[in-house]
């Protein structure tokens, strides 16, 4: 990790606009967190082709993190209809495989049908359109702020994605609140999360929720229903009617619909495993414009792990190093896997908040502010998000399941500090301060020095085995 | 205009610090724009040679945006006095011609009268001073913040100019009040703009400005007032009556002022239309510093459009990439032209508001929120501002006069995705997308894909026409 | 000077996120500062090796400017225990000499003790840490937000060192209340400062503070104390009693211990006056990792004056170009001396707020809003200190003993602007202008321009001086 960390830490010191600056609330004095709890979503939006369940961005934590968090989960031949949002948008794809398109004003149409298929084929005419992109479990999407995009499942399970929307980013000069602009269909009025194929704790955040103030929800439209039909035709160059078709008017299909037959686009033939690598190689961040950048990374494979401890788990990053769209989002992420039993050492952010997405397992987190009060203390699960402010300290252990887990973080390189282990900040300080400090013998100060000589993932059990070695 | 917004973006993806980062109201989470309105001025400054009017910058839009106003009308023979401001400013010349001056500590004073000069002369003296330079209508000039600055009319018509006050942009640390700091004269109080050149409509915030709070105002005061005279005295090295005379106490001709006998500087001849086009080649980004930075630039000419459409109008920017400074601003400016009944594509900022300012006729202009609502559907005219938030929807329509304007960007590489034409989002979709997102037959899609064929600005009147055609 | 700010100036050319970005109060919209007050601490830390005094960064002018400051005064043989805290904290060394380490995951621990040296000595073992640095009086030294670091007195007299530490860096993505997480002991509840060795008024500050509200203070814990010891215990891989020792439950040393045997440590042998330059030769801000960073200059001495007047004062600042790691920071400062009855000529920050620290002697200060209202005139002493904001005019006119003092500047090149010497704003006005805006006589324009030839320093009494001469 020392490498890793130095690199990124080299990259650092280049770079005097690194540490992203943000709105949240919490630059604004107002946010004193003495609880975190591990959270579901709130409320959701019922489409016929699948349905989004939304965190309350309300909630303590996220509010004052200025992000927010979704989930969409997509049936088989499920669009999500194209919208832009106001802040730069990271989504991990949870299970499942589809296409999206960005969409970009000036960006070539690089797709298009080869002249002579369209004489051939009769019911298929000629199309070109920009760059669309597979993707599939295990995959980090970066959409840029105010860049339109859509989504199809091509699979044939349901496709689950979590996107986590960094409100407070630079990118946004509107307020901290997400907004979604549509560009078709009709999104439908989000309705609370009762019940569903999650559990749901009633906490704090969906109560307020209930008082209304429906406004403060994560809020949906499609920018079309807003002009005039005829001057939308003038512009379009075509009859009002088709004109009004944009508007989707009575279009009850919500925001996520069908394609019964399929969606047929231009796309080049997915070879397995194998592109994404490549197209990862050719992108070395300089040359390339914002219209062939890459914007979609695998964090999956245990074979791409950038600290692993065959024992205890594994961790592979995402940032602008390795992805450099992020350096604009100001953004990463990383995927965490910890072992049955295993640790995490305890460790805080230096530079970033991280938010927790379970993906499988469990796992008793402890977090830890200034005060020395543990602000959290208890079991994080599958399905659940938690908050991870910067500074605050951290540890994780897994449960009998093991415990996986994508991270987000708010900052295109963030920094880890441990307090245990074999680069952690008490290995830095002379035995003379380790002792002093503690009041503690020098040989107890050394062992507490030394004797974790792993670095981020700690496998689990090992001081019971010692302690009987010991005691043998 | 692809080419253009490539080059843009490519440049993009190379800076991560390109995101203006903004302290505006919106940012806080208290911005829930649902209504704007093209806004006209609330309140003067009277002047011996001139007047300048502010539009309030308590007016919810401003507000929001974190920007400010305020048009300057002088008189020929006016001199404007010596000021900085807390937050850059972007001026542009609606009419009229002038020299200024910025005032750099530490530049050097590189205009100077020649030795042998001072000797035949009796009447004018030696002297020295930095940089003056001569503006004239169609020029955008860009002051740093905390640079003193003055200017003056030189021809024989009234000289107007627009000022865009960024307060909040990075380079304010103060809070996003507008403020100028005076070093000369004595500036009267601000009067409610009640009648006058201008048509006035008495909106929400000309009202909230009659509530009192005159502190809300743009403040304006002459610095030397606050020290005592003695301490003047003594750093200027002068008697206690010139040491007065710089706090300008018993002084009624307000901010600006009128030089009877005319004003003598020092300065190089003006070359008619090609100077400012040799300086703008020199300035290379590179090399130069803030002494010697280019701050101003034309972009009245036609011949200078970025985008052009000779049946439709033209377009014409000012960004980092042609004027560098305009980077540590992190603003840009455009100059835009919409002939008779053309069309300005429906389209969206990506990462910036924009202010637009009429100059000239007027439209029919539409802006859409992220609900779908139209936030303003209404007409735009000579003298009036209009602010068009990031991510909003926006279309505007010439009238019979065509419509001008010049708009104000809050960030230096300001970029746009349109909904129609040939660049535009839905170009960018598979045309099986489109169908099955608006619910229409793939010919149709094909149609609203690609009926209009210009880019931004569309010619008017052609669907009629092509109506009858189709009809026929 | 002219040079010296010249090519500060360029490098802003070069660098468009060169303005600090600030997320203080003041830039929302809530700081009208109509007084400024010379502070002293107001509330304290007892602890066994001495004593932090806190100001109250609720202060308005603290607050506003969205900074913290104390000062620790540390005994003989004092350790302060390692923490970390939430901003980036620039300290100087006011008095004394010692050692301290900034400990920072994955950098390597490249102080070792020699293998045969372990064999010998039977009491001292084998050891290895992190780089460790000597300091010493007129020493500024930079920790990065996020990063542990302790600090030792070697010497035999009192270590005071003042700490600034800056709330709104955008390294800050909490709140701006300064937090410092402590990684051992028990810091102690703070107590008001009634008494002691310095004076204290009884300002609206220090009142806010009585009604309680502790959490508002600069907040302290040992976030140890946050975890499970029986996970701690895991995690460190040592029975729970050393796990709980690392809580210091019953530790009632506070935050600041004694080491009575003295403290061993790996350290290279100090060379005076030469090491600390050297190491600064060898920084070049390009090559070196945060890891190997320069975080320490001295800015004490004459000889390394930036502007120099010897018969008033001297100027040596130390900003990005010199120590490199202040551009991450987005900070600066400077070493000022004026001599008996000098004056600093009036001047204005163009991009930073000031936050001055007096170490000696006392002057008359006046401060100056954008309203020419003084908002301070009066008296600053040793042990105080004053807020200058963002663009406020300001002028200092040394008493009988002279005046010194450390300002600490929130931007890494901040810049002003003088009213008047050798390169100030009135110099660079054609002298028609200046005649003009003060309704003088030319002559007397000129002689506002150009009576005084110096630059930043003033030496005082030359004015009685010149007028004995022309009155002679």
């Amino acid at each position: 990790m020392a490498k890793l960390i130095l690199s990124l830490l080299s990259f650092l010191l280049l770079s005097t606009s690194i540490f992203a600056v943000r709105q949240a609330s919490w630059q604004q004095g107002e946010c004193q967190i003495s609880r975190i709890n591990a959270e579901e979503p709130s409320y959701r939006l019922q489409a016929e082709g699948g349905v989004s369940e939304f965190w309350d961005h309300n909630n303590d934590e996220f509010q004052c993190a200025g992000v927010s968090l979704h989930r969409h989960r997509i049936r088989s031949k499920g669009l999500i209809l194209p919208a832009y949002h106001n802040a730069p948008v990271l989504a991990y794809v949870v299970q499942g495989r589809g296409i999206f398109g960005v969409l970009i004003s000036g960006c070539p149409e690089t797709f298009e049908s080869p002249p002579q298929q369209q004489s051939r084929e009769s019911i298929r005419t000629d199309d070109r359109h920009q760059r669309i992109e597979h993707f599939k479990t295990g995959d980090i999407i970066a959409f840029p702020a105010g860049a339109a995009h859509w989504a199809y499942n091509t699979g044939d399970e349901e496709l689950i994605v979590v996107a986590f929307q960094d409100t407070s980013n630079n990118a946004n000069q509107l307020d901290s609140n997400p907004r979604s602009f549509h560009l078709a269909g009709n999104p439908q009025n989000p309705e609370e999360q009762e019940q569903g194929g999650r559990r749901q704790e009633k906490g704090q955040g969906s109560r307020r929720q209930e008082q209304g103030q429906g406004g403060r929800r994560h809020e949906h439209g499609n920018v079309f229903r807003g002009f005039d039909a005829e001057t939308l035709a003038e512009a379009f160059l075509v009859d009002e009617e088709t004109a009004r078709s944009l508007q989707g008017q009575n279009d009850e299909r919500g925001h996520i619909i069908t394609v019964k037959s399929g969606l047929q686009v231009i796309s080049p033939p997915l070879r397995r495993e194998e592109r994404p690598r490549n197209a990862a190689a050719a992108g070395n961040g300089i040359e390339e414009t914002i219209c062939s950048a890459q914007v979609r990374q695998n964090i999956d494979k245990a074979s791409r792990a950038d600290i692993y401890n065959p024992r205890a788990g594994r961790l592979t990053t995402v940032n602008s190093l390795s992805l450099p769209i992020l350096g604009l989002f100001q953004l990463s992420a990383a995927r965490g896997v910890l072992y049955k039993n295993a640790i995490m050492s305890p460790h805080w952010f230096v530079n970033a908040h991280s938010i927790v997405y379970v993906t499988r397992g469990e796992a008793r987190v402890q977090i830890v502010n200034h005060r020395g009060q543990a602000v959290f203390d208890g079991q994080a699960r599958e399905g659940q998000a938690l908050v991870v402010p910067q500074n605050f300290a951290v540890v994780k252990q897994a449960g009998e399941q093991g415990f996986e887990w994508v991270e987000f973080n708010t900052n295109n390189n963030a920094m880890i500090n441990t307090l245990s282990g074999r680069t952690s900040a008490l290995r830095g300080m002379p035995v003379d301060v380790v002792a002093a400090s503690y009041q503690i013998p020098r040989e107890e100060a050394e062992r507490l020095k030394n004797s974790r000589s792993e670095t981020l993932f700690f496998s689990g059990g090992q001081r019971a085995e010692r302690g009987r070695v010991a005691s043998a």
